[in-house]
């Protein structure tokens, strides 16, 4: 490809687009199933049990310590499949790409996304790209949708008992606070990197356990918002304590100087599981062998007595977590 | 809901993007599958055979005569699963909304989307939105990604043989013309709609015959785009009679004022057919039993011979029709 920014006539449906598409997307996305030519694909699934999620992508800057939204793209959507309860195959990319966007970032995120979705043994098979008019984008958004094959028993906030216990994979907030650091604007400096990266040895971990109800990666809004969630749909309270959650010294500590709070932060490689006490204590320690999961911890219990959510602070004092309203951070993912 | 205007805190994953998603897309997109709860949804389907696309839309206006970005984010990525020999049957949506675009036109889209869905009998099972900054967006881009069942053999651009004829469902251009009449920027006044529609009942017709060895709809690039993708991938030549091709007076006189060519215009309701002449006249006479296929036209045939595309002129002469290059019109899909 000779042209080093996207132009209008890369988005028309003539030979600019076809050569974008033949020399960036396919280059990188190239599998069995991937069909260019085609308006549609079919795909060889040796189940009927499908799971099918979709998650657009607008992260700014567009490149971040940890990751990028190509890699961003393929864990939203293979993650949102995997707390679920099914095992990724398929994804479909939708890619809006701004005139004027530089094609050699273009291609370093379409590469990264072709990684991840290998690394995962996910395959791209179907996609799109539209331009945007310059000053109508934001450089990249991409979509990606997703196709899953279902893997165990069927999770549901409706199995949520009293006395559930709630238990978190690993730190939270890493991805949320990497992201706002990579915006020139703070002027901040910090070892934080985002934890984006597939939950799939997680959630194919904790499926093993009957007892396991229910599974989200806390994304937009959090912690916060996976336990107001759950809340609102079970009509019990979420207990939770703030000593046991899992934060990391550089996160609390950007948190503490900027007002953030971790809890509505997002992640993009955690799980929440709601799981039987009985299983608990045993998830927690299969989680803390695998790798992603060794800082996993146990971080409260359902509560049909009190329908808020709590946290118990490490003072013994208790606050309300709310529903969350004003964003401290947007454009996260 | 409250607010006439989106805001960032409408894409933030707390309240305000809660009660956006219940009170305007569930309103309307409410089926049994459709679960906002849920990550993932599963997808009742009884056969192995599916198929699989996605398409992005970025329509400038977002409302033209004849439909909207809604009805043809529904109609774009259905026809593909149709062409392909689909019967459509879940669809994905991801919306992608600029922050301060009133929410009424918000709603008046998505309604439109809902209604297309559903006289199609297709499920929108699964969704995103995310909130773009202001003047980081056109207001609205949608993308939708579409599982659909295969009906009928497997068709193909490599099952294309020396002699088999082009047949076209009906006038080409229409969507591109009302597109682009409806943006203020030309003033011109006519009544030209959009052919934006399902072709489902043009292929279900289509697919019986034997013959048929390719369909597409002719969107973005029209129909020289078409056929110069067929001889690409079969490196025979299509011939086309300029006399036979179906284009409306109004489109026509619209393309004669501004020096568009109709042959790469896109439409949003048509299907080009690639069929043994054998089975056209009986293909023809089918769809023109059809109220969308009342206008259609068999335009042309493949010719080993002459390895182009090549337009007969009604005086006789000939030119070659080549890849679309420059844009005559972005923006249309």
């Amino acid at each position: 490809m000779q042209d080093t920014h996207i132009s209008l006539a890369h988005g028309n449906g003539g030979r600019y687009m076809r050569e974008l598409i033949e020399e960036l997307f396919v280059r990188y996305l190239a599998n069995d199933a991937l069909d260019v030519q085609a308006d549609a694909v079919a795909l060889d699934l040796s189940s009927n049990e499908l799971l099918f999620t979709t998650d657009g992508f607008t992260v700014q800057p567009l490149e971040f310590p940890g990751g990028n939204i190509g890699s961003l793209a393929v864990h939203g959507t293979c993650n949102d499949l995997s707390v679920a309860g099914a095992i990724p195959k398929f994804l479909s990319l939708n890619a809006f790409i701004e005139e004027g966007f530089e094609i050699a970032t273009l291609e370093r995120i379409i590469k990264t996304l072709a990684e991840t979705a290998k690394e995962i043994d996910v395959r791209v098979v179907a996609g799109d790209t539209k331009v945007l008019r310059r000053g109508e984008g934001g450089g990249l958004y991409l979509a990606t949708t997703g196709i899953g094959v279902r893997n165990g028993h069927v999770l549901s906030m409706n199995n949520i008992k009293h006395g559930d216990v709630i238990v978190v994979s690993g730190p939270v907030g890493d991805h949320g606070i990497a992201v706002m650091m990579a915006r020139e604007e703070f002027g901040l400096q910090a070892d934080i990197y985002s934890d984006a990266a597939s939950v799939l040895n997680l959630t194919r971990a904790a499926h093993q356990f009957p007892g396991l109800r229910f599974m989200r990666d806390p994304t937009r809004g959090g912690l916060a918002t996976v336990c107001t969630e759950i809340q609102r749909a079970t009509e019990m309270g979420v207990h939770l304590y703030q000593s046991k959650l899992p934060v990391r010294d550089a996160v609390q500590s950007v948190c503490d100087m900027l007002g953030y709070d971790p809890m509505y932060l997002a992640c993009e490689g955690r799980v929440v599981a709601v799981v039987d006490q009985a299983d608990a204590d045993e998830l927690l320690k299969q989680w803390r062998q695998l790798e992603e999961g060794e800082e996993a911890a146990i971080i409260g219990f359902v509560d049909i007595n009190r329908p808020y959510v709590v946290m118990e602070t490490e003072i013994g004092g208790e606050r309300i977590i709310e529903e969350l309203e004003d964003d401290p951070l947007p454009r996260i993912c």
